[in-house]
């Protein structure tokens, strides 16, 4: 019975985040009226009513064990959303990835077209930026321009756009396991710790140990991504499934099969709880969403 | 033989901001062997020894007038151009403008490829927030956010970015001045603007006539630029000539007819050297750079 109560606690407590967040993307994009009115459309089609907002659950999360003000926190989480939001839309573009679906919908430039996939790609990054600046996130303001710093670090050429890079060149190659995991540190791992390094931010400065966990976490969200996009049904997922080996690119289940990259994600789950053992209950939502992340169906 | 002088020693000056923040430049992007060197290369070669740095004058320009350090300005004056070049790099592509020139060499990507040259503007625009957030460039910290938040207002959806979602959506169509105005105010104008206060804001909060001359030269380099696309060579500009009437685009000059196109850049560098009037010798720079802006003929 404990499991479940649990179990029902957090699913509440994630809703309400989610909630929160949503809330706080609608207010922090530009009206759909408002002029450019077809680009502003399309940038909150882009974010609004879609995923399951990982990154933000953890800004929360770190956040919460920190200490942070919630009205920050959803500062911060919009911001961070933001910006995955615009390298889905990137990457589903047929330059890159060439997808039609994602969470459920068309993507971007199938729904609007290719120039305007692009620059809702470019305005979202922005506004994540203006975001994180226009408003107090940090009681001492070095602390909150370390937060525009990592911000950029994690998404720029040497984080998540340069494991975007990465995954395009290893495209048609068998990669090692060394090798995928260089490549997810920065094309997901990035912005994941980020999101944690965010949460703890606006309290303070962020523990090492959190570092820590967000990197396991990291790591243990893309492993099962590899795996669910191999199992997986393109319904569950609300976006195309299998497509990674169709479109020849390296995973953990190419590269380790199914069995031992579920082993590979179980470990990970453990290590991000080990990170957290000096937390005691504080850390209760960081444990739950390393489960979440590793146990999810979809 | 006063104004030989000038023109001398104002040539000098521009010669030295362009040679201070290609420097910077190059210190600034990752090394073209570091991981991924590829991406690397790329956000290079859209950046390096291209094009007249006129938003780094400006920063500069202003920046003396302020009595900001050269060391905060060359930062800065990096970060805007790696803005500018990332728009350029992205409104080159297929899918935009579909350009194969640009600065005299071939756009990137048709030097690398699409995805390549998707990813480079993504990188570049990050790094231009990294770069204003790892460097102390004001004294107060809140005028330092300030730079942050100044500068994402002017790329995001309602500045440069929504310019561009402007300018696509009116391809074909005929714009009266006044839309016109419109629309460049938020392509162009709204980054030199950014220049001009980022530059002042190195040395403390940015003066208002500054804004009202960095409008006016804004304003007054789109004209030059439509005025110069319609009856200017290729091999003088570096990137295609004749392509705005040969695209359809709305331009000064289809609206108001060459002449006029003129007549209206000269009252605007008028305008421009008026907002400086009260700040006397100090001003110098900007009022050459206002004349440097619409008397060039590249």
């Amino acid at each position: 019975m404990a499991a479940i109560a649990v179990e029902a606690d957090f699913t509440a407590w994630m809703g309400g985040v989610q909630e929160r967040v949503e809330a706080a993307l609608e207010r922090s994009l530009p009206g759909a009226q408002q002029a450019p009115a077809r680009l502003h459309q399309a940038m909150r089609y882009a974010t609004l009513e879609g995923g399951k907002r990982v990154r933000p659950l953890l800004v929360f999360a770190a956040g919460e064990l920190a200490g942070a003000d919630p009205s920050r926190l959803e500062v911060v989480a919009a911001a961070v959303e933001m910006i995955h939001a615009y390298s889905l839309v990137h990457d589903d573009m047929p330059c890159m990835d060439n997808d039609v679906l994602r969470r459920g919908k068309p993507t971007v430039h199938v729904e609007y077209d290719e120039a305007t996939a692009l620059l809702v790609g470019d305005a979202l990054q922005t506004l994540a930026f203006q975001l994180i600046a226009e408003r107090r996130l940090a009681d001492d303001p070095g602390l909150h321009m370390e937060m525009v710093r990592l911000l950029a670090i994690a998404c720029g050429s040497r984080g998540m756009a340069g494991g975007q890079a990465i995954d395009l060149a290893a495209t048609g190659k068998q990669l090692s396991q060394l090798e995928l995991e260089y490549m997810h540190v920065r094309k997901t791992g990035a912005l994941i710790g980020a999101a944690v390094q965010l949460g703890a931010l606006c309290a303070g400065p962020c523990p090492a140990a959190l570092e820590q966990y967000a990197h396991r976490v990291g790591l243990a969200f893309q492993v099962v991504d590899d795996v669910l996009d191999a199992e997986a049904s393109t319904a569950t997922l609300g976006k195309t499934a299998g497509k990674d080996s169709k479109q020849g690119k390296p995973t953990y289940v190419s590269a380790m099969g199914s069995a031992r990259a579920k082993a590979f994600a179980e470990e990970l789950r453990q290590g991000a709880h080990k990170a957290l053992a000096a937390f005691g209950a504080g850390a209760l939502r960081l444990r739950q969403l390393a489960d979440f992340i590793v146990l999810r169906k979809f």
